[in-house]
């Protein structure tokens, strides 16, 4: 059987915004998405944060484009205020005009509408949120006024989401996650995380190393969780990928049996095994 | 007065470590040395998260050196583990070798001596913490045993730090933080942060636009906060930096004061101003 690995799709994110980069606000979106693609069977390989700046934004869209991942989910600026440049940003980046779309124009027009705002001016400022790279179609958002947006580019599918959490994540479910599913097929990840306790991490590592050696392709990490009364206490992470559930499981098992009997060795012990499976 | 921006002196970010990638570890670092910088009056520009690979590491650091930032900040992957590969990456993007610094080891021999380990074995895994790229400094680490490493890279001061947050932060503040003070000199930033209620972001849009156009080079942004009882919240975000913090602290509220008048016209209030200044 042809071994996986949660990265065999190359998937970026592009995240955008002065909040994320000055303390202001921490990048959960990034961390769904994380966690979410894992899930999945696929992985987050690289996030970018970047500034609302059309330089930066554009200079990270190529930089990203360049390592052609098969997927590119760009987050935030897309609203109607003057630092909202995304789609600008892009459509420079890549060399190519705004336009404004009839279809995305239609969906801001129809969320106002179910909002009870059927006759609100649509403003510059809200018509900007239909001016679209050529060549984009706008996806829907059930969750907030602007729409996401994606475009093709060589192999890359970009994908622009907004950032505030729930129309993040409510697009990304509904437009983008389907797409990577069909791109991965089926793909189960068994995921253990053991508690040790009384070993360092320096005396850890040759162990680890072993058994990464014993079963290639598997994931096998410590963090150190300080030391509390005298006691060194480490977490340590084990994942195994692959098409067969069954055969997931025992892999991820067995390196759990191995790490806790070599944990003992060296006069640690395992206090809990916490495991989940996809 | 020549204006002063917090990205005069370019800071850059380079994250490292799957688990930051997975949904397993949210990147708190890059949360904390953003907001630290801002309030030193300087700026994260940009932060790279990447997956614990050499490749990937090696990557992103010429990516990184190629916008030539004052500052590139590496944090996390400095540990004994075999995922622990920051300094191999490093040395391989710079084409240069790694050896074993005696002024690192003698870091490593006296954090295990402070901790009644004096006799500790000095396994390989122990002393690959103390293998530097050609060039490198050790930085001392008072709060675990991974130092440092400080190297110099064209116009480039590069560091490196452990992904532990207690020990990023403790050597951070103790190495990396007085040289960025050192390029910046003096800078105030007061920042004001308005809570308004029944206004859409899209309303508030033209009158963001008009109030930096009459204070260029300050940062104004709307940060929705959803719809609760069927009133649009959404937290204004105003920064104002210089080198005169009475005049900062005037312009600050001026913008404040302009923008409470300007949303109270379009049925809006402002519930609440909070203020920091440093």
């Amino acid at each position: 059987m042809p071994r996986k690995r949660l990265d065999m799709v190359r998937v970026e994110m592009l995240a955008v915004g002065k909040e994320l980069l000055i303390g202001r606000t921490l990048n959960t979106n990034a961390h769904w998405l994380g966690k979410r693609l894992a899930r999945m069977g696929s992985m987050l390989k690289l996030v970018t944060t970047v500034d609302d700046e059309l330089s930066e934004i554009s200079a990270a869209l190529k930089g990203a484009l360049a390592r052609s991942p098969e997927f590119l989910v760009v987050v935030g600026g897309l609203g109607p205020t003057p630092d909202d440049m995304t789609l600008e940003a892009i459509a420079a980046g890549l060399g190519v005009g705004l336009r404004q779309s009839g279809a995305a124009l239609t969906l801001i027009k129809e969320h106002y509408a179910k909002r009870g705002l059927g006759s609100i001016e649509l403003t510059p400022a809200r018509k900007k949120m239909a001016r679209l790279p050529v060549g984009a179609e706008p996806l829907m958002n059930t969750a907030g006024t602007a729409p996401g947006v994606r475009l093709a580019v060589g192999r890359t599918a970009v994908y622009c989401l907004p950032g505030v959490p729930v129309e993040m994540r409510e697009i990304f479910r509904r437009s983008v996650e389907p797409e990577i599913k069909k791109k991965i097929g089926k793909l189960h990840r068994k995921y253990l995380t053991l508690k040790l306790e009384g070993v360092f991490e320096s005396a850890l590592a040759p162990i680890i190393g072993e058994e990464l050696r014993r079963h290639p392709g598997s994931y096998i990490k410590s963090h150190p969780r300080g030391i509390r009364e005298g006691v060194s206490r480490i977490e340590l992470d084990i994942a195994v990928v692959g098409e067969d559930s069954r055969r997931t499981d025992r892999i991820a098992w067995e390196i759990a049996k191995d790490m806790e009997s070599a944990v003992g060795k060296i006069g640690g012990t395992v206090r809990r095994t916490a495991g989940s499976g996809e």
